[in-house]
């Protein structure tokens, strides 16, 4: 691990929207005082960049660090790492398409994660949910700290699971959730959150549901929009 | 397009409320990242006034801009447009009682048109939807970008359906809300989210509901008093 | 009403309390931009004291008005006055045990109110509310504007709804809480709404429910430790 | 009682994090304007803790009193104690494994402690809760100050009650929660509500229910990175 050698340095704007998205999903309640952000390295494709151990809410650019897709730090010092890096790392290696990566205990994601009421967009916005979501059951791999992802073996299979999804659930713990940049996980991740809050209210009127159909469903083209308010109000400049 | 002419300048202090009414809707949540309010102009009926494409927290006056009924610009300049703004030029052509126009994600009114379950007034604060509300469906029309509303076509349709009403629920989108005033239409989209969230409790009684009857409606006749306080919340005032 | 005379000037103390009251109860969301909080006048148990008609979370003292038990102004100026106040005069005319009185849209009253889910204290802190909330149905008295008590005769009738309890429901609109001092009817409103909806979520589960019994209930003694807090935070202290 | 002599002053970075418990469970919701945070003396197994009789969201330092185990201050001088310091001396002379108790009006917990709706762990963070949460009947011991706990006996037979699990429910009431340290402790307190959030929406699904099993239950091990989110939150430095 040791003789690593870093992919090089990633310009500071691009590391100011890594710690953002941390800010932003911490401040919309969808990540707690754990969970993670991470991004693939703009110049290499073999490393990605996550915070050292640290509550989401508080990251600075200075906590940003640079892993391989073993997962393993380039340049550890005396930084903590988050234990499940490993949905990252694994994650990445099997999905060329994704250079982003949220992994959260979402709250009402946990409840879907933990019965088989089908989790799937009722709204446009959440439109990337329309073909479902798969949940990944973590004792057919093995449990190690409890429920953690905590080793490459159970993040791989974690990465399986997803396939070729934007968000997979995690039994009893949250989600995986990915994109092709920072500002489309950060939207997946907050809507994945918003309608499954929506879902639980519309289920709670015990009639059927109009679910978003694949072929209605679209992704907001631009996300600029959002990014611009999201940000300024997490980094406390609005 | 490029040679229509502005129906005049507008009062700052009615740009200052329109201004508002984004911020009011966006800090009670009933605006998310999108959505927007639009302002028939004073000055000429066949014109409305509403922001360039932002996020409606961080709008401003200078982000106002003037459209035709046909949703065209006065003087684009550089600025991106709402896509959806068809929403608004079509309910003022159809709705001349109309002079205020709100488009939301209203989070709760989501559940309300997936499902069947009919959206109506349970408070006298929100008795304006005591004749219900009808469910605008898309796919009537026909799809383009996703279930949004992107030309006159699909305006006009959403128009048709809301008639004389004041608010129309957009299947897995939102809601269009009409009002004879910014005031009005603020205290509508509020109310409708609102008693949307306190009819789901209800609802989950199982109970039968005793909805407001339409003899026993009567809208607030003087908003100054609410409006006072939104504004000065909204405008960091208060 | 023009000859009436004041009862006298008030301790500026008193005053600020009932500020406090509106401002709590609407940091709290148990008012929204209307509702009002009242006091009888402490030199003379016929008049009471309350704001202009202005939203609860703006009040300052000098909002504060004089009323008789007719509900007429002891010195109107051109202050305008809440449509309601004859919920206050009656209520303060039947109960002379009552020295608080506040009426509000307590969001999860609004639901019990229009159904016969009976609204009981779950908790110890609202075993006030053990022997439940008798409904007034404004219908058997006569509508005027929409659902509001804007006449004594409405006011009346309310006040004998009401009995001897410190809660009843308004159909369709919200509630009336007495307290026998201002921290008193602030601690009830407030642990209305919050028993409101913990009951809610315990109706939910479909399974029996243990109410407080009345023998099991007992108001708290010393109400100054929430009170300092409470007031602390609506007024900016902490 | 009044010859009692202390056991010694405490590390300042004690009792300031006693002081931080109170702030952060107060700002999180789990404490209202009533419940307390106590902690064994460092230096005397005999001895603990705790507030004076205040709001927990406006402790400081100076309001930490020593009491013994039989819930007798220390040096009680002017000071008003909570009534209910019982549950805390007598879970502290029941489990010696215990050096820190909450008890709280925990909101979305009253709600299971007045049904037979077992609250058991869903997710991963909350699967200290694996085993189940045992729910005291004050009714069984008999009242004095409605359902509260103020003598010995009644908090002796709730800490039977609670055995050796981290977690018991009080009828009608809240809740007792214990850890090992400060920061176990209130990481529970803080999940025990947010588990019993995310466990009603999975209810209200109606479809069964995959609870975490005591055999993938695992603790965190680090509640620093937490700890450091919800100090700085709540003291006001983030």
């Amino acid at each position: 691990m040791s003789d690593l050698k870093s992919a090089g340095p990633v310009n500071a704007a691009v590391i100011e929207d890594l710690v953002a998205a941390s800010r932003i999903l911490a401040q919309h309640g969808v990540l707690d005082a754990w969970g993670h952000v991470s991004l693939r390295h703009p110049a290499n494709s073999e490393r990605y960049l996550m915070s050292r151990a640290r509550a989401p809410a508080l990251i600075v650019a200075a906590d940003i660090m640079e892993f391989d897709l073993n997962s393993d730090p380039v340049d550890q010092r005396d930084r903590r790492m988050f234990l499940e890096r490993y949905i990252h790392g694994e994650i990445f290696r099997a999905r060329p398409d994704v250079n982003a990566v949220v992994h959260s205990h979402s709250p009402t994601v946990i409840p879907f994660s933990v019965t088989d009421e089908p989790l799937k967009a009722i709204s446009h916005v959440a439109s990337f949910l329309a073909g479902g979501c798969p949940c990944f059951e973590i004792s057919d791999v093995g449990l190690t700290v409890g429920l953690l992802v905590t080793n490459q073996k159970a993040g791989a299979a974690l990465a399986k699971v997803l396939g070729d999804r934007p968000v997979a659930l995690m039994r009893g713990h949250g989600n995986a959730v990915v994109g092709s940049d920072i500002q489309q996980v950060v939207h997946r991740a907050l809507y994945t959150e918003i309608n499954a809050q929506q879902l639980a209210t519309a289920l709670s009127f015990r009639r059927p549901i109009r679910y978003v159909l694949p072929a209605e469903a679209q992704a907001p083209k631009r996300l600029n929009d959002c990014w611009e308010v999201w940000k300024a109000q997490a980094m406390g400049a609005a």
